[in-house]
C-alpha cells in the first residue's frame, strides 16, 4: 500500500509527492520542521509541538500557509488515511519556490509538505536494551533553537553514530561540555541522584519531550538541575538517557565505550518512560 | 519562453522540474551545490568550479551520479538550450531520495539537478558604482569549507544586507575578524597597497574566483597577503572589494555605513576585474 503524503494543499501518493527544484527548502535549507510522536492513533504533545512549529517559523520570519488549527486537521488526515497506528507525522513549512537568490523573495506563497511514517514506538527494543551513544564534535550553527532543515551536521553525527554501532550520537562543544544528541536530548542522572540537562538557549532545540519530561520528574519531587555537562561527568554518571518525540525517553547503556552505571537501562529512566508514556497517552489528541 | 532544467537525466521544463518531499536536499540540506558564470556563451573557469565540487562530494561521501565529464556536458547542453549568453549555470548533487533517517541511507541513487539562469554579468550596474556592505554575525557551522545547501546562515545574512540597502553582508566571526561574504570572497586593499583576504580554511569557502584573482596579482605583482583581517581595519582601508563566479570582481564602497576610501570603486578593484575578465575569457570554455 502506497503511502499519501501532503503537498500544498492536495493529498497524495508519497512517490508523486514532489517539491520544485527551485523550492527554497532544497536550494537553501531555508525552511522548519516538526516531528510529532502517534501512538493508539492519537497525535502525542502536539500542541508543544505546532508551538515550536509557530516560534521556529517567527524567528524566520517566515509564514505558515495554513493556521495552526488547519495543521491538526491535516497531521489527523494523514493519520487516518495511512493507517497509522503507531509513528510519527513529519511538517515541514519552507520559503517556498522562487528564483534563486538569497535574498527571501516577495509574494511567494510558502510550501507545505507532511508524511506520516509507521514506527514500533511503545514496543522499542531500545527501550529494552538501552541505546549507545559516542561522542562527537557539535559542528552546527549558532541558532541551534530553531528547528531548521539546515540539519547536515546532524546528519554527519548520525551517521558516524551508526559507523561506530551506536544508536545516537551526542556533540559536545569545544568547551567540552555536551549540547545534545543529533536528534534527541541528552540527560545524565548523578550519583546523587540528581537528573541533569542543558538549559535551553541558542545551543540546543527546546525539545518537547524533554520539557515534558522535567515537568513530570518535577511533579514526582525528583532533583531537576538545568546546567551543561562535560563528557567525563556523563560517563560518571549514575545513569544517561535522552528524550525525543519519536523515542519518547529511552536509557543510554554506553558513552563511547564506556558503560554507565551497570551497563543496562537505568530503573529512574525506565521509570521516566513509563510517566511520559501515561502523559502521553493522557494528553494525546 | 520557459526556461528548461535538467533533473536526474532528463532535460525538462523548469516549471516541471521536481524532487520528491523525500530528498535529502530538502529534508537535511544532505547536498552540495556549485555555480559557474557563462560569458560570451561559455563557462569561465569551469574546471575550478568542477574540482571543488569533486570536493565538497568527497569531504560528505557523496557520489556524483555523473562523471565530470558527463557534468560539463550536462552545463553545456543548458547553456544551448536556454540561449545564455551572460549567466550561469548552477549545479547540486544530493544524497538522493530515502525514507526519512538521519544516517546515509544505502543503495539510493543520488540526485542530480541543473538550471541556468540569464544575468548582466559584464555591463552589471554594480561593478560601475561598487557594493554596499553591512557587516553581520557568522553563524554558520564548523565546516565552511564544504560548498553545502545548508545555506540558512547566508540566507539571513543576505536578507539582512537587502534591508539595509546593501549588496552584501560580511560575516563577522566572534573574535572580530571578517570570514567572507554571504556568497562571495572578502578582500580589501590597505593604504600601503597590500591586497589582503582571509587564507583558506574551515572558517571559508576556497573561492574559485578567489583564487584567480589571486594568481593574477601575483602575476602583476602585486602585493597579496593571505590573513585574517578586523571590520575595523575592513573600515580604513584604501579599497575593498568582493569575488564570486557570477560578480567577478566587485568594488565595496561602504562597509557598515562607512566609505572606503573615497567612496567610490578603487582603482586597484577596477584594475582586478579588468585582469579577471581578460582571464575568464581566455579560459572560457
Amino acid at each position: 500500500m502506497s503511502s499519501i503524503a501532503y503537498v500544498n494543499g492536495a493529498y497524495t501518493p508519497l512517490e508523486d509527492a514532489r517539491v520544485s527544484i527551485l523550492d527554497r527548502g532544497f536550494l537553501f535549507a531555508d525552511g522548519v520542521y516538526e516531528v510529532a510522536a502517534v501512538i493508539d492513533g492519537r497525535l502525542i504533545d502536539n500542541e508543544a509541538h505546532l508551538a515550536r512549529l509557530e516560534r521556529s517559523l517567527a524567528e524566520l520570519r517566515l509564514e505558515s500557509p495554513v493556521t495552526m488549527a488547519e495543521m491538526v486537521e491535516i497531521e489527523r488526515a494523514l493519520v487516518t488515511r495511512n493507517g497509522i497506528t503507531e509513528g510519527l507525522v513529519y511538517l515541514q513549512v519552507t520559503r517556498g519556490a522562487a528564483d534563486r537568490d538569497f535574498s527571501f523573495p516577495r509574494g511567494v506563497r510558502p510550501t507545505l509538505v507532511a508524511f506520516a511514517q509507521k514506527k514500533n514506538i511503545l514496543a522499542s527494543p531500545a527501550a529494552q536494551t538501552g541505546v549507545k551513544v559516542i561522542t562527537v564534535p557539535d559542528l552546527r550553527w549558532s541558532r541551534r533553537d530553531i528547528k531548521s532543515v539546515a540539519l547536515l551536521a546532524q546528519v554527519l553525527a548520525k551517521q558516524a553514530a551508526t559507523e561506530a554501532g551506536c544508536q545516537e550520537a551526542w556533540m559536545v562543544d569545544a568547551d567540552g561540555f555536551v549540547t545534545e544528541g543529533s536528534s534527541s536530548t541528552a540527560f545524565i542522572i548523578t550519583r546523587a541522584g540528581v537528573i541533569v540537562t542543558r538549559p535551553n538557549s541558542s545551543a540546543i532545540l527546546p525539545g518537547c519531550t524533554r520539557r515534558a519530561v522535567m515537568a513530570l520528574a518535577a511533579e514526582q519531587r525528583l532533583s531537576v538541575e538545568e546546567r551543561a555537562f562535560s563528557v567525563d561527568e556523563a560517563k560518571a554518571a549514575a545513569e544517561a538517557f535522552l528524550t525525543s518525540a519519536s523515542n519518547l525517553v529511552l536509557p543510554v547503556v554506553e558513552i563511547d565505550g564506556s558503560p554507565i552505571g551497570a551497563g543496562v537501562p537505568g530503573d529512574s529512566a525506565k521509570r521516566l518512560r513509563a510517566l511520559y508514556l501515561d502523559f502521553a497517552r493522557a494528553t494525546a489528541v
